[in-house]
Order: structure tokens, then sequence, then C-alpha cells
């Protein structure tokens, strides 16, 4: 009989690091630009992020904490996504910082900010793919008996989309070639993915 | 200066395929086990699934259309998440299958459901970790209108873990060693992870 751990997390979990963040992993990037409302940039790395619908296309990010990138959304109901790459590690990184409302992190970051066009955050002129996006709905999550958490997702309308030409091979986006880094568990892991590591499998009839 | 493709999803993508769920990617697949009021089993894959919270922990997984995995839930307050590891691709594919709600997933799949230790829905025994959850908020998505989609986003609280002893080293969960395997883009992509794709960065002060 194979020999599991076993806790419940109410009860804390008894091992050197908090394991969730470890094993729901590695998952997508959330790089988030938003505009404030005195027009002050901001970019942010969300580690909880993902596509939630394909027609309408919606996304969202989960912020622990009623973030700068949360303000702004709900202040201007419009913000960028923005796919990091591998080059970009360095600089998505330094926009992870804790920083005040009023420091630009495209600035900080070295970053250039590119005109959207159709919302008025601007995306990563040096990511390789950005989504414009229209705010949608914000949750503040609850746990299972009803009491409120600190965690606040925030969902958006994909209303326009930037993909760079050379990612696109005969009408297919190739997920390998524009080289995503994916976030891990702890305090500082990150996943590269292999150009080989693809496989497929078709869903039964 | 770098060229790109540009759209706005309302008006078509105008390529092959839908690049969306190759763009988000790739991402941790969420494969739930359920159990209906008549006390039929269910176990199914959703390609949209997150952690979005720690303490307590909160696992979501959003559902295109109202189906049995969302049924079952919204009926008992209770389901499992089970990561797929590298040898259980193909029962995950399996039970992916679209079958008559009376039909029990886990035999389909030849899996063995283990007896969860505070919840009714089984785990998948073969899988090397489980989370128990009890519901905690079921979200109907809109889009920037306000107007319904046919999303489902439900969200639970995971009270009780399960972890293979031989992924946790000097108390620390091991991503990599579990051989998770994640969702890409188009009818067919999936990804492994390959050992050595991991780096790591610490937050910048």
């Amino acid at each position: 009989m194979t020999d599991y751990h076993f806790y419940e997390p109410r009860e804390g979990h008894r091992l050197a690091h908090d394991p969730l963040n470890s094993i729901v992993a590695p998952r997508p990037i959330g790089w988030i630009s938003t505009r404030s409302s005195a027009g002050i940039l901001n970019l942010a790395p969300y580690s909880f992020f993902n596509l939630y619908n394909y027609k309408p296309p919606i996304i969202g990010f989960c912020s622990i904490g009623w973030k700068d990138s949360v303000d702004n959304v709900e202040a201007t109901g419009e913000f960028v996504w923005n796919l990091v790459s591998g080059t970009l590690a360095e600089a998505m990184n330094a926009t992870s910082a804790t920083v005040p409302a009023e420091q630009d992190e495209f600035a900080l970051a070295r970053l250039t900010p590119a005109a959207s066009r159709v919302v008025r955050p601007p995306r990563v002129a040096e990511s390789p793919v950005s989504f414009e996006c229209r705010k949608s709905q914000l949750l503040r999550l609850t746990d299972s008996q009803g009491a409120d958490t600190d965690a606040w997702l925030m969902l958006g309308e994909v209303v326009a989309i930037h993909i760079r030409q050379d990612l696109i091979r005969e009408g297919i986006y190739d997920t390998a070639a524009a080289e995503p880094i994916m976030r891990g568990g702890g305090p500082a892991d990150y996943f590269r993915l292999a150009p080989d590591s693809k496989f497929q499998m078709y869903r039964p009839k």
C-alpha cells in the first residue's frame, strides 16, 4: 500500500514549507499592466492566473490582498495581460518588488510601455503576447463557511489580442516557441518549458 | 519594429485554430472527482483549474457548460482534486469522454476509488496527490457588459490533503518528481515537465 502524508490545512501543514503552490504547479504567470486614475503605470506578476472562457475570452488573476493592480482595475475597468517569456524573467521579477503606488514599474524594470489599441493601460512592448481586457467581474473569495478571505479574483473580457508574428506558424500559435516561464512553489521556484516536452492525446469519442 | 498579429476576439480570430488556450499555457489540470446524490461516482478533467488562496487553501475549476461535476458539487457541496502524473495521462484522457451521468468514470478508466477522510467523494488511489474540498463559492461568469456566459467557476476550500511520501524530501514537496502533466492548446496538446527545467529567482527587496 502506498504511503501518504495526510493533513488537514486548518491544523497546519507540519512540513518545512507549505507545499500548496508547489503541488498546483507549474502555473502560467499573470503579468498585469494597469493605469491608475491619475495616470501612473503599474505592472505586477500574479501567481494565480488563468484562462476561464473561450467565447468571449475571459481571463483572471487572484490577488492576495487588495493590491494596486486590483485597485486600478476597479477604478478604471481596464487591464492588460502580458506573456512572460524567458528573456523577460528578470524584468518580471523586478516588477514583483513592493514599491509605492507612485512608482512606475515599467521604468523600474526598464521596460517599454506600448500603447494599447482598445484600452488605456499600455502593454509591455518587449512581451511576445498581450491581451487587452475590460473588467467583467470582481469576486472576494470566502471560505467554505462563507467567511471573507483577503483574496480578490479580478476577471476580465479579452477585447484585443497582440501576438508576435513569428509565434504563429501556418495559422497555429506555437506555445513552446514563446518560451513561457511558469511559476512553481516556495519563494523562488520557476520552470521553463523544454522544447521537446509536448505530446498529444485526442479526447476519446 | 516587431511585427504583431492583432485582432479583436469579438470579430473572430482569422487563424487556423483559436490560439487562446495555446497562449495561456501550459496549465495545471483539474482532475475532479465527485459523487452524485444518488451515489454515482464522477471523474473528469478540467483545463481551467488553479490555486486561489493559501489560508485557507482555495482551489477552483471553471466548467464550460453545466457539467456533471458542477451539478454534483452543487448538490453535495464536496469534491476532490487529483494530480495527474505522467503515468495517469491515458486514464485521465479516458475520463474526458462524454458519457451518461450514470456511468462511473473510475470504472471506465480502470482507476481505484480510495475513500476520502473528510468528504464523501473518493480520491483516485493511483494519484500521487489529492485535495479533499468543500464548496466555497459558485460563480456564473459574465462578459464585460454583464451578459451571462455558459462558464461556471466552482471554488472550494481544501479541507484535507494527501501527498505520496516519496514526493516530500526534507520537508519540501518536489514538483518535478511528481511528473505532472499540463494542458496546452488545441484539441490534443499536453506538456511534460522536464526534470532540469527548474530555476530560481528571489523577489527583490
